[in-house]
């Protein structure tokens, strides 16, 4: 079991920080986090993420170009934003990936397992990147609010990927922090059957 | 930046298991459990995991019943199986987690975008889940091979909840392991821009 320190990192006392310090994140962090997130459990250890990090000036302008209005300067001031994709061919690197089962047949003809497994598992592994981040020392900060059909123009054109979500991450200010929202309690969310 | 053996727990030597040994998973666990994942953050803090934790026999029954034929047998072996579920009726839920602003607006009359939020941010908040139980010194077993129609009417009759997948917790069985698969490397699965 992890310890109290450890716990408070990854969800206690973590937050979602909108404004960022100018503070970098290194080549060898973006290495350290996807080693991370790699091992996290995917369904046929499908693994369909595809991450791209955007730190130039020049992706950064694309991507801003994409966000809502609200979130464009969130990417703005953060050293890199993560475009959380998913490969809607990854049956295909199944024979690599699950090779102990042709599992790559049991998703052929069938799109709507296709695109559930991709956003199931991919989500996922959205999940593990935000943690592996923060077990890293970084801070995230994901959104949802971009034009999806835009993103893919910009980023994805001519490729099988398609946009999950975006996740700066850097060092947050802690300054700009809201206050901490509610959270639904055990009987809100769950019940022992 | 948590130390080695955290980061071993949670990605690096974790595993997941499908045999499991007779050791219980106590209450305490399950409410532990969950108040690390009621943290990890979801978009507008809409939070649409709902969690049903099958322990009794008779639960435990229904759920087999509606597992893939290779999924029962790992489901009767562990102490517990999470089923975790999305409510699709989350933004009635916004006014009091996200109130300052009417984010339950932004969703009204837009069931594909209720759809995405939900599955999306319940998945992300799988992922939580996985490595929270992780973080408490629990194994994992995630599982989406079941009857999804099945295990609605079983479990969610009358409710706005839907299934996301299956996940198995408890104490694994590590000499009922396959052998790891590949994962995807860096230059695979990302890139820098």
């Amino acid at each position: 079991m992890l310890d109290q320190a450890a716990l408070d990192t990854l969800f206690i006392n973590a937050r979602t920080h909108n404004g960022w310090l100018d503070q970098p994140v290194t080549p060898t962090q973006l290495q350290q986090l996807y080693d991370l997130v790699k091992w996290g459990p995917t369904s046929a250890n499908c693994e369909p993420a595809r991450i791209l990090f955007i730190q130039s000036a020049e992706a950064k302008a694309r991507l801003v170009d994409c966000m809502a209005a609200t979130n464009a300067d969130k990417v703005k001031a953060a050293p890199v934003t993560a475009i959380i994709g998913m490969d809607m061919a990854f049956p295909d690197t199944l024979p690599h990936l699950f090779p102990h089962a042709d599992a790559r047949s049991w998703f052929a003809g069938n799109q709507p397992l296709i695109e559930a497994t991709a956003f199931r598992n991919s989500s996922l592994q959205g999940g593990y990147f935000i943690l592996a981040a923060r077990a890293l020392g970084l801070d995230c900060g994901p959104m949802s609010g971009f034009d999806a059909d835009k993103l893919e123009v910009a980023f994805f054109a001519g490729t099988t990927v398609k946009v999950n979500f975006v996740c700066s991450i850097g060092h947050g200010d802690v300054a700009k922090l809201f206050p901490r929202s509610p959270r639904l309690g055990f009987d809100e969310a769950c019940k022992v059957l």
